[in-house]
């Protein structure tokens, strides 16, 4: 940037989105590309993009929408897919990533987006950006198309932790109900919890006690428990945010996806079948691109990392423009509102909120 | 019966099919008329239906089809879906259920086919038919459809047990293996563990262990290990049966058959949008069909309880004729093919076997 490029930047509209051009499976292109979508779509909008300078500058120059909007910072590494999060802690000092989240760190951005290996990215963002105070364990929240009027739920963890206790499960809820209200408008989101049915008799003993931790503190954090959901109820109307361990909801964030490939999949080939199905297929297209557009794993592209002094907004891996622009737009609306202070602060109310609900219950315990 | 009819049954052909008709979600008609279908479709079956009487007589007597293939044994009470198993195998004996599965106890049957709850399902088929010498924990196979040429994966376990650790897990792959051989017909069936990422270092400590085992016992077992799966691996070509506990196999199941709900609905909507997209829906009919055949849940309608003297197939509680006909289907192969018998020889053996990768492993850690 020039000195004049640089008064623009300061100049220009006031939403920094911080961003890792690097890591991702498409490259740096496809990063580029997509946050000159975000640019063209909103104005009020600009980017730190952190990744190899020279290659940065050659696609950024490309794209006239981004004139004066984007800020580069040079890092010469790369984190790639296979790294194990513990060796770019030790050693990934250098990389896009680790300046993308010192972005936050330093106060020049509310939220960081990255489209690289999720487990670095969650070791970094916790080392650079520390839990928020009060949580044990930090999480990964996703969006998931929903029968619901915002045409999606929350579900969280997704994957940044295999374990859970009650404990973390209260704080699962907390954080998710406060992302349902910032970043989908739910003013009292209702919040489930995954088991393997809805009987109270039913599932592991854990679940058991987070059923009981869960409900005693809804009237105080403002959230509606339905109680225990099943599998089948995650994209239901019945619920908004549903919460789990990190393993379970990792493997079904994925078999999700993996069922809507196979039927996107087998629905091509029932189109492709016969002469008069590929007819059919032609004058169905607008419909089918409408059920696309609904069910489209880029448009809810950007896992949330939950629990941080910081928001970090997780793209895939594979993410092309349109999955980076859907990332950017999430990343914005979080920043907007104001997300990362109004989940401190819900945090900070839940230690208390825990408290209470135990001396309720002894208190009750108590009397005769 | 008659004298006659008795003799007629008796002469018939000789795979017997054990159905309890009571308990779905849709009562004994539902049952009636899916075995009707079955029966008109294979001329080598028979039933043993076990409910109540006077109900079943005249459900039988208006199927012209099911005429002298059908032996009703009264049962007065029906186990209802919100029943505690515990309460069932207290209070039970006189349901439908008990009687059902009796006819496999008594060796009338080499199977028996439910709609009934799942939990007093598994909890009386233990009690009645017993585990297998050697099983530590039944477990429920689910068949998934899938790109193989087969069609479909099996799954399990899918609900009968929340826990599962390594020597479980191996279990449900020698049985999860056996079921593919006879139910699919895969002479060399390959195995996945479900996990949240196929890297050996991922995922919880007890997977690891498992990971070890299975796959020191997959020579002498006959199966191909591919080692860790994730969600989106369990539809795929990559492997034919995937294990996992209860509790996780439950959640992905149940994650699958929502989505495959959400994703048919929102087409049903799509088509709908506009006159033109209603005419285009007509057109694809076919099509929509070819889909529908290919992932409609009535037609993998069928869990199977692994590890008992005897073969329990668990139909949808809401199932139709279609789905009581699927599951009768199911049953009558896994009849056909002896599967009780080489489920038990395959049981018998993993003793051996995971001694045998025991010793060898021990022997090659004492080497210098």
């Amino acid at each position: 940037m020039t000195e004049e490029q640089h008064q623009q930047f300061r100049a220009a509209p006031r939403t920094v989105i911080s961003v890792d051009a690097m890591g991702g499976d498409r490259g740096a292109g496809a990063v580029v590309a997509g946050i000159a979508r975000s640019a063209a779509k909103n104005p009020d909008i600009r980017f730190i993009l952190h990744g190899r300078a020279d290659e940065l500058e050659r696609l950024v120059a490309r794209r006239r929408v981004l004139e004066g909007r984007v800020d580069i910072r040079g890092a010469a590494d790369v984190v790639t897919m296979d790294a194990k999060p513990s060796h770019v802690m030790r050693h990934g000092k250098a990389s896009s990533m680790w300046s993308a989240i010192d972005s936050v760190r330093n106060g020049e951005a509310p939220v960081v987006v990255s489209c690289g290996n999720t487990g670095a990215l969650m070791a970094l963002s916790i080392v650079r950006l520390r839990k928020l105070p009060g949580i044990n364990r930090p999480a990964i929240a996703c969006l998931w198309p929903s029968r619901n009027p915002q045409g999606f739920n929350v579900m969280l963890d997704v994957g940044a932790d295999v374990r859970a206790d009650e404990h973390d499960l209260l704080q699962y809820a907390l954080m998710g109900t406060s992302y349902a209200r910032n970043g989908l408008g739910l003013e009292r989101p209702r919040l489930g919890l995954l088991n393997v049915g809805t009987e109270e008799h039913k599932g592991r003993a854990e679940l058991k006690a987070a059923h009981d931790l869960i409900a005693s503190c809804a009237a105080s954090a403002s959230y509606d428990f339905v109680g225990f959901v099943e599998g089948g109820d995650i994209p239901s109307a019945k619920v908004d945010v549903i919460v789990t361990d990190g393993f379970t909801g990792n493997v079904a964030l994925k078999t999700g996806e993996g069922t809507a490939r196979l039927i996107g999949d087998f629905l091509r080939q029932a189109f492709k079948a016969t002469p008069l199905s590929r007819i059919a297929a032609l004058l169905a297209l607008t419909s089918l691109r409408r059920l696309k557009k609904r069910i489209d794993p880029r448009r809810v592209n950007g896992g949330v990392f939950l629990g941080l002094n910081g928001t970090v907004v997780k793209s895939h891996g594979a993410s092309d423009a349109t999955g980076v622009s859907a990332a950017v737009k999430l990343a914005f609306e979080l920043a907007q509102s104001g997300f990362t202070e109004r989940l401190a602060a819900r945090v900070a109310s839940a230690a208390c909120v825990e408290e209470d609900a135990l001396q309720a219950r002894t208190g009750s315990e108590q009397k005769p």
